[in-house]
């Protein structure tokens, strides 16, 4: 029998990049606050993260979740991630230790980290540079969205130190379709292709571990972040490279 | 001319420690939700610190704040540590940048790092023991009341680096009057004196740092914290040692 997974946020731009790859692999559970589109081939339970009875009842049987809800926006005001990014984790990890929910995957950003390029020593040639970063280091937000999704990842070591839940902090780069964005160099940098993207969700839901933060992106040649802890920890082995698409 | 510093949460423990040590020194603007007993010496501003009027206004002119309002309970529940805490800190912060203030120290807590005590490894004899934590690792609260506190670490890193104000996040450790706590080893080893709080405190406001986070304990024999830090930054000389005090 597959396993049964819980996708908040299903609609984005993630969610549907994790559906296409993975569709057949898992038994899928969708969660989005926006109705999909007649066309759209699955079913979706339509409600908002801060819906308690809604979120509990979407969780409930579910082994793993993948936890992609809340304001995407880098200029997302503080009220929005305050009720979107912040409440809304709060709520879905309690429900998810309350369910028993054996494996919390959480889509943490590259922008946890976004102000570490202000950093006068952030050119990696730089011996004092802090680049690679490889997810031990502290967080330094770039925006009020980064600050909520390091407070998401705090969370998570909360339950997992508390509650004893599998809880998984990947922070993604850049998801810009087949390509990497052009005149981009930054986005370049952190690029994560489709099928990187679908590979690397799989491996978070296959993998043991017990709390983590990996950075998820492709393996490309100017990156400002180390994938060995992703390689090792999830087996995670990406197949592209930004620099093998730009001229 | 005396620096005017904003006091927040004035009335609770620490806050009456620093104004016993140091009420001569500064020209303190004392913040607390409730009104002080008729006997209390000083002025209070009694506000929620949610709102916001009343926070600019307290703030409006002072070169300095410490932040210690908030709920102070480490079984705080989510909800009030949400708004006193979380909610509380970002507005104050964003009065903090938008009046000009150039130091914000925070009360973090030992609570931010509660849970290193349930690692595996946590014994400090063991060579792989996460101990003496010094400010550097990554957050592990024991508590939500500590996942508070490890939030305003990173809201205080991000106001730090995106416009500049000196943010600095002292980990507090047992404020227990003139003698450690009995019958509790923990509170001993994280001890912090009457005196040394309030020299600690004056040490904050008179060094210069752009952000950072270091321990708040005496200079007790058994410590799971570093103070080299603490020392090396602002220095901090504490007098006091929990072993004297225990037979």
């Amino acid at each position: 029998m597959k396993e049964v997974v819980l996708l908040t946020g299903a609609l984005g731009n993630v969610g549907r990049t994790i559906l296409s790859h993975l569709h057949d692999q898992y038994t899928w559970r969708l969660l989005d606050n926006q109705s999909p589109d007649s066309d759209f081939p699955y079913d979706v339970i339509v409600a908002d993260i801060l819906n308690t009875t809604a979120v509990n009842e979407a969780v409930e049987g579910a082994s793993a979740i993948i936890h992609l809800a809340g304001d995407p926006q880098t200029s997302a005001s503080w009220k929005s991630v305050l009720r979107n990014n912040i409440e809304g984790t709060q709520i879905l990890l309690e429900a998810a230790v309350n369910s028993g929910v054996e494996k919390f995957i959480f889509a943490s950003s590259n922008h946890a980290v976004g102000h570490y390029e202000s950093d006068p020593n952030s050119d990696p040639s730089n011996p004092n540079s802090p680049f690679p970063l490889d997810g031990t280091e502290l967080p330094r937000p770039g925006n009020l969205y980064g600050a909520s999704k390091a407070f998401g990842e705090i969370m998570g070591r909360y339950y997992h130190d508390e509650y004893g839940i599998s809880v998984l902090c990947v922070r993604i780069g850049n998801l810009n379709g087949d390509a990497p964005p052009v005149d981009y160099a930054r986005g370049q940098s952190m690029w994560l292709s489709n099928r990187d993207c679908g590979h690397l969700f799989d491996r978070c839901l296959q993998a043991h571990y017990g709390y983590e933060i990996v950075y998820g992106v492709s393996d490309n040649d100017s990156s400002y972040y180390s994938l060995d802890r992703t390689r090792d920890l999830l087996g995670y082995s990406p197949q592209d490279n930004s620099a093998e698409h730009i001229s």
